[in-house]
């Protein structure tokens, strides 16, 4: 795939993943760096959500879990927030995190599901 | 549920993921400690894979991603096989390890990989 | 130990560790998720720390030792005042983190020593 | 060297990498825990960047990947003044970075790059 | 206190928590890097070991925390052993290693419970 | 940058930093998943270390001290030789290790130093 395909590709792939304002934000590293931007577009989501085999809502089910799992919790907001856009249920994503308490621990899981109830509660979601 | 329940539901969901061989090998931990046998299955297993809500194949997808992350490759074996077990495909294991390298790095996601590889060969895999 | 043992033993364990402020935010949990908040009394509280072989004082060793290590400071407040409530002195929690700068390095030795400062302020220690 | 010597050394390191209120900041530590500041300064800055064989510059890019590494990003602030400080190029920064999500995933890469974003703007570097 | 005193004391805390057979293997660390050697012993078990306020064995609770926490599966058969030997229990390791699990998921606890299981074996421990 | 171009500089960078043997053994890759050896190719050597601003050998010093941080270490034995093959001494590369001790606590930088040992033997560096 030739650059300018992969960087279409990506930016496809974050609308469908992202709301505008969540996009306009990200869009903010490409005042800091243009080219770490290129590749969070053109490798992150051109060449990785963009391919088959598994679908947006299960990709979001293993970029969720990594980031439980390394205490990445700045970057959870949004990639819940994507999660419920491609599909996942408010149930599934509860039942994500209590599966990973046995695999990283309480810790971790415990603040996960707090962040998890704040953005279940900014985006009205009852599911 | 009582811990009788949760211990025999745990026993079972074991019998759905992993083979005798397997799941004898890991009775070696009842030699060490008992208690932390008992919590394997009864907590590991029966509270966490007997759920509802997500799939056994769905569950093999975030335990193979926690794995990954943290580094735990002597684990990942036994999941790898469990993963192929419950139904999930060699390709939605190869991609599922390619969509880690974005999050968690090349080394890890390589290491895992190579690790892959020798499972799927083992099992002669070649969906 | 059947469930209502269990968590009814985790509830007398949480008490013991925690002042009531810190178990009513404990508790903002249920609402998110319920299974969670069941499984953390338990599972964490009833069959962890109810356990015998080890005090309450020596598990809070671990826990401050393990959440510093994996650098969950937002629980790490919790454990600390946990710690000094169940018989840790400062001095004892001052000489965990100083242990665990050879072992974790520097940087997270640091933060939970100041994260231990805020709460030795708060809680007026002079131990 | 004895430990007058190894404390001294490691002042003067100190105040070659930071500014007087970072330095300021840092001394907080003295009534927490004068030990461990004592092992900060002696150890880390008299053992460690008071050594030969590597400029300050090139230690700063150690401590930087380690401290993105390991998601340590409160410590990654006065790390990334001090890498200016001594010599590396916003440039040589940025770059640092971008090599990194390679290595550690995107997320901690972003994170790091508008920590960065915040530090160049806060020093005006135009380099 | 001065560096020869500083490693003197290193050596001693070391007498007392390894045998002469591992620590013949760790002066090994000598030919690669004179330095490093030093700084073990003259900080590590210097500067750590050889404070008060903690007993060898409060000690050892945290270091084999530590090391199961961080996956550092490779130190941590010596630091088991120096637990034994310093007066920790097999069931007091036993519990510290389920406490773990709790903490830092099964997947780590389950390895560090089989290399105890080993290190027992080999040391006789049946106390 | 066409998928070409960075394929093929990928593979440039990488015969400027492992031997023919090493790349042989990456190469195994290719069989288990193309897509992956595709992406480490083109993204991780073509597009990380064919940028400017940094040289190859300060690259590799960034990914030795990630790899060390993440406990990567089966990674770490062809980015000593790569770091070796590219112009750092192995006094550059014992004092990164040093420097690291401090930075993620002595039991990874112990390990690391182990595995430089080993490599500077085979490699018979006397520098």
């Amino acid at each position: 795939m030739e650059m300018d395909k992969r960087y279409e590709a990506g930016l496809q792939a974050m609308e469908e993943l992202f709301s505008p304002e969540v996009r306009t934000g990200m869009e903010g590293m490409k005042k800091i760096s243009p080219d770490l931007w290129e590749m969070i577009v053109s490798f992150g989501y051109g060449d990785l959500y963009s391919r088959n085999t598994l679908s947006h809502a299960q990709r979001e089910v293993i970029t969720l879990t990594t980031l439980i799992t390394q205490g990445a919790f700045d970057q959870l907001r949004v990639h819940l927030q994507a999660a419920l856009n491609v599909g996942l249920s408010k149930e599934e994503i509860i039942e994500l995190i209590i599966h990973c308490a046995g695999y990283v621990g309480f810790p971790k899981a415990v603040q996960a599901m707090g962040i998890a109830g704040g953005v279940f509660k900014e985006m009205e979601v009852t599911r």
